[in-house]
């Protein structure tokens, strides 16, 4: 039995708010249950020296968290002195994961920067992050396109994200922090639109986990991937 | 003519929205136009070793602003590695003012730890910091009487904040982004509920000013806080 | 009755030695009773990057303290790895205050930076950083003027800067150390030669202060920089 | 066809050398090919104090490499201030790695500190980290055994590491640097002596891949590391 | 001939004065010609952690440089964020040149820091804090004596510093700053006033130097040390 | 006697090994008894921007330890996130001792880097770093040469270094760890192939050192340079 006596396959209620943003070129308001993530597309149309002249553009991301998303206060990074390495493992996977999708090619001479704020913790806000910097960036990369910026289509497909886990001997999708704590095994699990695999990352928290295990996750995360698509599509469609 | 065609000494639309953050012991957003802040109050009742024993306990502040609050993308700065002296400056203002209406000894041996955190700015960033803390500061006082925490009335009265300024030869209050920046003379108000001033910050950024117009700014402030009192005591009533 | 004896409107005596570092093109050794503070002017005819081909100049501030200025050692900020906030917070004020009287076109390409470090600190540190930076930044205009590198007059007037506070219930002028620790309020005027301000910052240390409050200050604080004025010509005058 | 010559499912040449730094508490120079690491493992029999009391030991690593290891020099970590969002990635995967084969509470009160410096880089030098570093500690535990610190079996099994990746289209195990660059996909995966998995990283570098082509690298790495763990026993047994 | 015509073995006119520093326990400010540092000694009879319980104290030194100490403007440390090589070699010398004379158990369990401020710099910057840091220490350990909080004597006899060095040919003791620039050979001696050698530091910045040149600028250093050990003396009988 | 066994001027078996890293273009490891460095030759032959256009070239040097070097484990300095003022200090000596024997003008726009990472460490890490050095920059030195990159003979003689000490009254040449650490006066020689001095670094740690003793410990450095320059020769020409 699963804390929030949700099945097995069985996501959160997942809710997407676009243009939350004033300023930014995309932004959302992406939740997962009590996860909450602000993300925001910034678009820079002269691109930082080093990326000058490639004929391509460039697609990063930077993750932080407000120092009350979580149970207990969390110390502020930039008070610290520097990003963890958890923070800087984050954003890294966010930049790959929507480079996965993206012509640079076709972006031209534009840099899109997405920031992803975490305003509520409550486990998966890496794969929250993901599914929502994709909303913002659809949208920035609309606003290219509107100015006639672009060469050609940018976005080859979408791409989302979920978690998977192995929880008291069970393969569930989607955990949350009570969940994510007690997991023997926790996966997440990029994929795009079509269902191909952009990132998987599984640890074993507990004990090693086993092909059969692995086969599990991956069923239950294309079930949850194609979730997430079908919500996105509507999102941008909106 | 305000940019915004607000009478001179007309506020933006202040709104408060208490108990957003599901972890927090005291929260809101608060919005002075499209100024947005989310403040949340992080209660430790095991003080810092250098404040145990002291009889006493203590209240401080953090400021920070989502890298795209901004017009354009502004350098987070946990990646910079360190806060900005404006940041600072901001943070230290908040703590001290707060600290104003707070009678340490009654608070007991707690810490509280106000996040101001700009989700939009539009100018005055600081002053909605202070008037939302004070929201948040409040429910967590709350939290800590609910538990028997404290030695008798910690908050002494209300404590706002508001902006005032020369901008094209008026006096106005409650200035914007687009008057902030072409603004003769800047200054911040913070009084209590009472009327009375805990912090008065005024800067010539154009021509110096005299005492006359001092004088007018701070009719204007009295003015605002008077409103701002009056929205806080409602927000805390709901 | 002031710890030193002063009658509530006297200031400490204040002295000012100027051309004390051999190669700074404007230096004064500058007192406020026990208060001591070096200020340098380096001019730089070649602008960082930033500020070029924008036809005009600037002028910025940095201020520092040595380690056994203060009555138990502080700790270095260079071996600490970062400025305080306080310093900071300070150093951006002397900038400002600066900046205020200087005709910033008439500077030509020319970048001023003003050192202000404390030797001996017993309150006022800052007013006193001001007031003498003002000396060393004339010093430095005439060494343009004489070269022949500016565009017209520099310097639109004099600016000086005094602090008051409400001790023990009767407002004073020019804070020492002692009264500063226990003053319930603390204000610090920054104002030019004609009377007329450039910053002011008043802080309720304890009880908020009023109108009538603030008015009494302004009233001590506008003799104080009368004084300070007619110090500063006699000593650019020598 | 590989540029090295190699069969799609053979390993470079792998060496281990056990015992290469006299100090260390256990230590190995291992090369996967042209990439060579040196492993070493330190003991502390007194625990810091955030894991003093809760009856177990701690497992942790670090990551380096020499700035002539690559291609061209790269930058030195220590000069530029802080280590690199790719080091931390590595250093946090080899920690994990070890902790999910060790049994903390036998281990006893003592910590263990595996540094993987790369002396050598072309291409594997995390994969090649883990499994050296098993090396070490297996040293350090019999160490600690020698000494009658431990409080039962510590290591559970073995553990080792091996990349596989889709290369022109091939499924191909142990990617050398030059097939790294180039390849499609590139996967980790760090599996125990008995077969199972501790982690498996995936990611597209090029096109997303399907999860037929996830289970072909899945046989390469079964394979792979059933080698590399005969060479462990070898080197133990040495 | 040397730009400031002084004879080959003739000293720049140092001048020590005592006390300069309203609340070090020990200071002075010390000039060999233009150069002028600021000593001051900072005496805490409470230790630090690490040091406590040994029956014994410690003698530490730090430098710094005022920015416009020199001909250009240099980047303040402070700001810098760090201490430059030269700056952390520098104090290492004090420190160690200084302990060289101390007995750490008879000095008790107290702390002297000894703090060498650079106000102007025309070269010998470092046998010039070495020569006056020893003025400093001499006058706090007396306020320690004074309070009786020795267990004997603490200074085995005094110790000073000068450079030499091998200019345009020929070896010639003190050198100032245009003679340091462009000196084949520069050395630094630090001497006890018994004549011993605590330190020296020679270097070849032009051509290799050979041991009769060593033995002509020894010679040179040995009658140095000889004036600075009488010019102590006197300062400290004053 | 010392603890090794060796005669008062015996040095501990030297060895060198050229050509350990494959990529660098220069390179070897160098081993005093049991102190162990790897020393590599970076050749940038595209000079950063404040060098050139001088006519000129550039040689430098890291010095860095791995964690395990030493007999307990000694914290990574990318971890600390600085450099300590040791490995500053040692660095810059390693510079410039090498610079002194390069005529930089020869070398072209060329900069060639030479880090020295101490594998093991037992004494004379920073000798032993000089001594490798120079055959990593030979070897660096001929890569250029054989594409004809230079202006003339770079390398105007050979230079290497070797450390001497005063041990229980004694002077003895060439100090490994269990004597450095008691030694009561430990020197550094640098010395060119011709026997003449390029650095000199002499420190009581104990009492004093009069002229008689430095007298001493100057002659057994030139025999033991003598030594090394053989071995850099013999190195060289295999």
């Amino acid at each position: 039995m699963r804390p929030s006596g949700r099945a097995p396959d069985a996501m959160r209620a997942v809710t997407i708010e676009r243009n939350v943003a004033m300023k930014a070129e995309g932004s959302c308001l992406i939740a997962f249950g009590n996860t909450k993530v602000l993300c925001t597309a910034s678009v820079e149309t002269s691109l930082p020296g080093w990326l000058r002249g490639k004929g391509q553009g460039w697609v990063t991301a930077e993750y932080g968290m407000l120092p009350r998303a979580t149970g207990t206060r969390t110390r502020r990074e930039a008070t610290a002195g520097k990003q963890s390495g958890r923070t800087q493992e984050i954003q890294r996977l966010i930049g790959r994961s929507l480079r996965a999708v993206v012509d640079l090619t076709a972006l031209g001479e534009s840099q899109i920067t997405l920031d992803c704020d975490v305003l509520e913790a409550d486990g998966g806000t890496r794969t929250a992050s993901i599914t929502g910097a994709y909303i913002a960036l659809a949208d920035a990369v609309r606003w290219l396109e509107e100015r006639k910026l672009t060469k050609g289509p940018v976005l080859k497909e979408s791409v989302a994200a979920i978690s998977c886990g192995i929880y008291r001997g069970a393969p569930v999708l989607d955990l949350d922090y009570l969940e994510d704590v007690e997991a023997e095994t926790d996966a997440n699990f990029v994929m795009t639109g079509s269902g191909k695999f952009v990132e998987i990352q599984g640890t074993a928290e507990g004990a090693p986990f086993d092909r059969e295990e692995l086969n599990a996750l991956m069923n239950l995360a294309g079930k949850g991937i194609g979730e997430l698509t079908e919500l996105q599509k509507a999102a941008l469609a909106a």
